[in-house]
């Protein structure tokens, strides 16, 4: 179904000790001032003026975040860099460099790595950001992926969890729910597949899902939109778990409350079409569904007429007294209270 | 033999999806000026002024990097940060931030991971270094840890692999070979114990050995001292995979050859003494044997009178024209060519 099968077949270790991490990053070369010395050294250096420093980091266990029997090698090192990148633009930041880290057990070949590497380097030069450094090594089992991103912002322009004020506009960005819904279809497939090698499966309708799923883009664009329109995001999160939980995470930090309209939850209509589909709802997909790497954030009120009618931005609800509490106002117009339920049981970053 | 028994046992699900780095991060206060923003948010923030921004990065895996029969999680956690600040100090920085991921499994219980934290915070302490973030995962099957080490230093000061020069005098500090030989002491009692639970080990002449195994110290005092002395180093690296190839890193780089004088390879005399005990060659340990976290250095000629006598620094060669090639000068006065072999066959780092 996936074909992941590989032409040609190079052992690791034919590459010697000190070849492997040489061999899959000979084509990473800086391109970016602040990058003043990458991969070749005990450690990077960078340079930022008088700007400060924003670093992330995320680890993705084989097994745990991917599945390599839907997951082409080179869309997950695409995806990882996403995964990190988002983090920075979710402190209305500019990301500009990343170190990628992998361990890896024999059964890969090098040719294996080289596509993964190449999702790193398409990434790289899809979000401008410098390959600085990083570490390979073997495992004992699986692929283990560990990235860092450091990106840079002027320090008014920050934004971080703890900004928000009560009667704030919440925002988010694009759509929600698709890539929880595009890994739903990829799992019925691997199935069906297991059952039927044979099958020939037509996906074309889940496009849009699939991609959200396999080929994520942080939103890159946003941090300029808002300086474009004038407006100071005072809080900001990006949605890797679910929208409910990030809400939560604003609400706590900033300690105030929220009120999130149902209706006004942004769904592209493959979402809609297939959680009828598959008989889920779809707020409950956009609240816990995860993955959407979209952006989060609270605006002051007096900054919506700047940001109405932008097709990237849909303001989501509002901010309260902490006391309010934190609820979802459902179409029936009923206040349920919001509830943190991440779709990975055990799976948290920060910082 | 030694003792990894827990006395509770807090099952990591207990905790709840979010709970976890929480309770294991509630201790990492930030305390140095230059992080304005630690764990908590997406991203951390720093802030260096105009001095350079060094990153280094490194993946320790179970069954690879260490063995949990022997390495108690407490000096994993200290470990795991001193082989990456190792790297930060190998650039002649100031080590001053790390992020800290770790991937487990659910065979640990939670204060198994707290223990962890335990050495992380003890390093963080020691080394003046703030923990700003990391990831907690879960893992298949395992322990993976990955820590990024943020420093900085002046421009003018920060010393890199490719600086050496002809007649450069190549200067390692400590002594070597120690913590290899510590591993194989820890490695024939752990088969000891194997074939009799009940073995009462007297490990009391190997102390310093599994000490520079289980807990080695970067070199954090040196940058100092050789800003004391008047002395910028050409070219430096850490010596974690043994001398040889790392001597060979900084020829590569430099363009230069060397001249290594076996005769002046620093030796503790339990390195000596254990050496014959397991009938090895020292020099070879010395020269292949890894996890030193020395670091190595090469100074211009007429520095020398600056670092003569000094304790912590010995002079053990000398570097050459390119074409002149990288030697070991046995005690026997012969011309041996240096080999890269180091101790780990497939693990290199970068960056």
């Amino acid at each position: 179904m996936f074909d992941n099968s590989q032409e040609s077949k190079t052992n690791l270790s034919e590459l010697g000790e000190f070849g492997l991490i040489e061999h899959l990053t000979k084509h990473f070369s800086p391109k970016l001032d602040s990058t003043i010395k990458a991969i070749g050294d005990d450690a990077a250096v960078l340079k930022f003026n008088d700007e400060e420093t924003v670093i992330s980091t995320d680890l993705l266990i084989e097994g745990v975040h991917f599945d390599l029997a839907y997951m082409p090698l080179k869309h997950l090192g695409y995806k990882a860099l996403m995964v990190n990148l988002s983090d920075i633009y979710a402190m209305n930041a500019t990301a500009s460099q990343v170190t990628v880290s992998i361990a890896v057990s024999n059964r890969f070949p090098v040719e294996a790595l080289e596509e993964f590497y190449a999702g790193v380097q398409l990434a790289s030069k899809v979000y401008n950001v410098d390959v600085i450094g990083g570490d390979t090594t073997s495992s004992t089992s699986g692929f283990m992926i560990s990235v860092t991103a450091i990106g840079h912002a002027k320090k008014e322009n920050i934004a971080y969890r703890d900004g928000a004020k009560p009667n704030d506009l919440l925002v988010v960005t694009g759509d929600l729910g698709a890539a929880y819904m595009g890994l739903q279809v990829l799992e019925r497939e691997k199935e069906v597949f297991k059952a039927n090698p044979n099958s020939q499966p037509d996906l074309e309708q889940y496009t849009y899902l699939i991609e959200r799923q396999l080929k994520p883009e942080a939103r890159k664009d946003i941090a300029k939109l808002l300086s474009d329109l004038g407006v100071k995001p005072s809080s900001m999160i990006d949605i890797s778990d679910g929208l409910s939980s990030e809400i939560i995470h604003i609400c706590k930090n900033s300690k105030v409350g929220a009120n999130l309209y149902e209706e006004k939850i942004p769904l592209d209509p493959a979402v809609i079409s297939v959680c009828e589909e598959f008989n889920i709802d779809s707020t409950t997909i956009a609240l816990s569904g995860g993955e959407d790497y979209e952006l989060l954030f609270t605006i002051a009120q007096q900054d919506y007429d700047k940001i109405k009618g932008n097709p990237h931005l849909t303001v989501i609800g509002h901010m309260t007294e902490e006391n309010e509490g934190m609820h979802l106002v459902t179409r029936a117009n009923q206040k349920l209270p919001l509830i943190a339920r991440g779709w990975n049981s055990m799976d948290k970053e920060e910082g």
